[in-house]
């Protein structure tokens, strides 16, 4: 079915399978160091220090090196001083330890086997509504995760289909079996929960009722009886149709509140999502917008959370568009927890077909909110049975590079991509340079062709794959361009919907005015004319068309950077093939887009390029 | 789970179970007559004249009647004169006949249980990869096939999906034995084929290999021993990614003679659907016209069939919108027998859910074609397993009125209407005529808010309810309107793609010029500036907003009168129910339309109405 024990990624340079017997991630260090270090004429020793936990440090001695940490962090280490020998990189030094504790990553896998928005195949560990996977492979799986330092794997869909629910009752067994297949990686498990399951017991999820207390409380005591070292819940609630506390008219701080005291007798942490907005509205209305529903419903319910909650909120007021400005409650909430999310699973942007590289992204985010706004991290999953793990084999990069981020938000995107580059392909200098380049720029290649200038949302309704301009424009999702004959964008000032209200008073005035708005996010912001004249001069419309020529162009240039690579089969036949359809796509989105904005607009291109009628 | 045998739907006045002892139409005949008129004091007796076959004549006797005719004539007679003595009207004179031999409703059932494109609930005879069926529904299907007259039953979907390839091997005891069930009454079976399934055995499906041919021959034999009066084959190939002829560059007569000599030695008919075009094309491209394909395609092949082979032509060029010019392949082929395609499942006319009695547009096609064009009439089914059998209690009539047009395609629409709604319900005279009278107008209603002016395609892509007008405009079905700040609408004229040749010659005058083209295809045959003056002296942008400003208050006028009417129940409460959600559709539709013209026009409405921005 597949060649995934051929098909390390990152792990190129530690080619032997983990042994089943492994118990600890410094049982797991001590072994990947002696296989690694084996015939290198170095030796490595390690000196356990418990209260450095996940921290580790690296000595170098007369013969090699002494890594000391605690339990997990001698693991951390020995893998870092692998990554830096393999890459010619420096060998960290000084204590080096996690910026966040809480790394997770969420997958959206489906007990029938199907993931939601998964682009790499079926689930890895369910199949046919039961739990269904290789253990070697799992073991990979945590190998993968432990070796860049996430160090949480949540196990189903926030949306929790049946039988789902029963993960924490009758299927808890098999849950911790398969916890003890990536507890030697210092991976723990987090289950995502129904809110309203206690109602076939006692009737009612009113999480103000003492019956459905009680029923959390017992229901935590089993599972963590089974998976003592769960790391906690994960809740959509009141979201996108998902059952909540709003049902009882009950906040959302007492629905996650509620949950938070049923487990934290267990220290487990009670992660609740922020997505939520109505997604039934009316395109007729002009005054509801989606990016101002979180901080809406949330920013009074700041400190009101119980400390082992953590809100989990997108990065972007929307949904992982290409580009959305943060969103206002990762700046707005003070004494709230706060995770920030992020998707690796490429929904929006290109489906791990397109290249989309995203430190470049992460590092803008991190350095626009300050990394100290939010105290955890999380990631949708882009992993699946495919024999890659990713879809495109350089989808890896995303999962390799956000554990890396969420160890240090300031990592520089291109010693990130450059890093994962080499320890998944030998290649010449000359050629992981092109390569590290070519990622580093695919994100805002992929940007000019299919939502420059903040206009998110051209997509295909339900596949999120090709454009659409006006598939979602009268759609209940809340999102619009509407573009006509005159003008195109949401006018989200003061005097347009207010959102920009939501924001700190720098950043509002940044946004406020289409002169000092950021080009990226213009038309996010303001609803202007097609002939308006942009910093640089252009018109607007001149700028819409630009880009889409820009991009597809820098499209088609990837593919010959790419055909330049001497890569390893199968990875240089799924990357070509990939890349074949990217170049498709991006000529789509080209020619789709411009024809659209001529069409209302009547402009013709400055520089007589084809656009078809 | 329905509540089926209490929705007797137009067999009202027969409220007895057939008895599953009955073996032949002269026996149902027999039977029913004595159940109807057992309490009623008219005798009626049976005079058989096998050479009558179908036909049947009903005589006044002292004491009641006397039915001759052939084996199901005197049942067709008996089904007669009992919805003759129900509606009040007159009992039929002289010798009737059916005006077509071959009356075939085409279910798209898969095996999995779903049917494509169904708005009735799950397959009535198959679930879970298997026959599962109530023998005593399926009895009383039959029924209602033989009381209007239709005469054959495709059991499977044309997209043959696994396992109903085994429907002509392995599964065909269990077909044989549902058609033991039907055969009563006077329904035979006709099974959709794969063209590709030899493959499996000789390797190629090649029409001109001999060991294909043979495979055919030898499947055919087996085929009409277990079921002898099996009606034929029904074939989708080289159709939106079906498998067919073409790949083996054979022309479509060299696919269908072949099969139709394998089956010939039985009488079976060889039923091909012409609906055939280039699916992938592309959006640049406006020299290729979909509705130009089948005509280029087989207009060359005229007079190359065997005379056991049907040509299946949906009634327009496209597929089932809601109003299309004819077919001109129906005008066009002189030597080629036909069957023309409805379809009653209201895929892209509401859906079961939006009223849409189609006797009117039946009529008007028969009119303009001439019923002697085609020497068949195939319908997509609009039945599933819900308790009223059709989704919408109402949309019981398309399945009773198709059985009368295939019977007499000059039938007068609102007799045919009238008569449905006196047989399904008993309401006062007043009452009758009004439902009568919505019904009758409810495809007029649904096209001015829906499709006026022949802009079809405008409908939510894949799931086909609902507004989305430009959803289609960029995909590969070859579905544009072109709409545009100037002007809206396709060039199908000699300057344009040159559809408009396909027809004959009066005809193609008609429809040449914008000045003579009839208002409900203008748009469908030229593109005009939103300014162009229309016959009545309306603008056509005011025309647009008019006829969707129309369509939407005839949507609600119709919902009062639905209010009015003493409907039993669950009828009255399903009816109101969808009723709600057409009004609801409704407006979506004009809104979105106005808004989506408006936005290119920059044209305000004359009466000042609301259009949204």
């Amino acid at each position: 079915m597949s060649n995934w024990e051929n098909r390390p990624a990152w792990l190129r340079a530690l080619p032997r399978p983990v042994p089943a017997e492994l118990e600890t991630p410094a049982a797991v260090a001590a072994w990947e160091a002696g296989a690694y270090f084996e015939n290198r004429q170095i030796s490595v020793s390690f000196r356990r220090e418990e209260a450095m936990g996940e921290a580790y440090a690296i000595a170098q001695t007369p013969s090699g090196y002494e890594i000391g940490g605690g339990e997990a962090g001698l693991m951390y280490g020995a893998y870092a001083l692998i990554f830096a020998l393999e890459t010619g990189t420096p060998v960290p030094r000084g204590v080096q330890k996690p910026y966040y504790a809480l790394r997770m990553l969420d997958c959206w896998d489906n007990m029938s086997g199907e993931i939601e928005r998964g682009y790499a195949g079926r689930s890895l560990w369910f199949e046919g509504g039961k739990f269904s996977y290789e253990p070697a492979r799992i073991r990979q799986l945590g190998r993968m995760l432990g070796s860049v330092g996430v160090n949480v794997l949540c196990l189903n869909n926030v949306n929790v289909h049946q039988p789902a629910q029963h993960l924490i009752d009758s299927l808890l067994p098999e849950a911790a079996s398969f916890a003890s297949l990536l507890r030697p990686f210092g991976v723990r498990l987090m289950i995502s929960i129904d809110f309203s399951q206690p109602i076939g017991d006692v009737g009612t999820a009113d999480p103000l009722d003492e019956r459905v207390q009680a029923w959390w409380a017992e229901t935590a005591k089993k599972v963590w009886a089974a998976v003592p070292d769960l790391a906690g819940f994960l809740v959509k609630a009141d979201s996108e149709h998902r059952p909540g506390p709003n049902t009882y008219h009950r906040t959302h701080a007492e629905g996650a509140n509620m949950l938070a005291r049923a487990i934290r007798p267990y220290g487990g942490k009670l992660v609740w999502r922020a997505f939520v907005y109505n997604c039934m509205q009316d395109w007729r209305d002009t005054k509801t917008d989606r990016p101002r529903a979180a901080y809406d419903l949330y920013k009074p319910l700041d400190g009101a959370f119980d400390e082992n909650v953590i809100l989990q909120v997108k990065h972007g007021p929307f949904d992982f568009q290409v580009r959305e400005p943060l969103s206002p409650l990762l700046l707005g909430l003070e004494r709230t927890p706060m995770a920030i999310e992020f998707q690796l699973a490429q929904e929006y942007t290109g489906q791990q077909i397109d290249l989309y590289a995203m430190p470049p992204m992460w590092r803008e985010i991190f350095d626009q909110m300050g990394p100290e706004r939010v105290s955890a991290v999380a990631a949708v999953s882009n992993l699946g049975r495919d024999g890659c793990w990713t879809g495109h084999p350089f989808a890896a990069l995303n999962l390799f590079a956000y554990g890396l981020y969420a160890w240090n938000p300031q990592a520089d995107p291109e010693t990130v991509i450059r890093a994962w580059a080499k320890l998944t392909y030998a290649l010449p200098e000359n050629q992981t340079a092109a390569l590290t380049g070519m990622l580093l720029n695919s994100r805002s290649v992929y940007e000019k062709y299919t939502a420059n200038l903040g206009l998110c949302w051209m997509i295909t309704p339900n596949s999120h794959y090709g454009p659409n301009p006006y598939g979602y424009e009268f759609q209940a999702w809340g999102t619009y361009i509407r573009a006509d004959r005159n003008a195109v964008g949401i006018d989200r000032t003061e005097s347009g919907t207010g959102y920009v209200n939501q924001y700190p008073a720098e950043l509002k005035a940044l946004y406020a005015s289409p002169d000092t708005c950021p080009d990226g996010l213009l038309l996010f912001f303001h609803r202007l004319p097609y002939g308006w004249v942009m910093k640089d001069g252009r018109t607007l419309i001149q700028r819409l068309y630009d880009d889409h020529f820009e991009g597809c162009a820098r499209a088609e240039a990837m593919k010959k950077t790419l055909e330049s690579l001497d890569l390893p089969e199968p990875d240089r036949q799924e990357a070509r093939e990939r890349m074949e359809a990217q170049v498709r796509n991006a000529r789509e989105w080209r020619d789709i887009l411009n024809t659209f904005f001529r069409r209302f607009s009547g402009a013709d291109d400055a520089q007589g390029r084809k656009i078809y009628d």
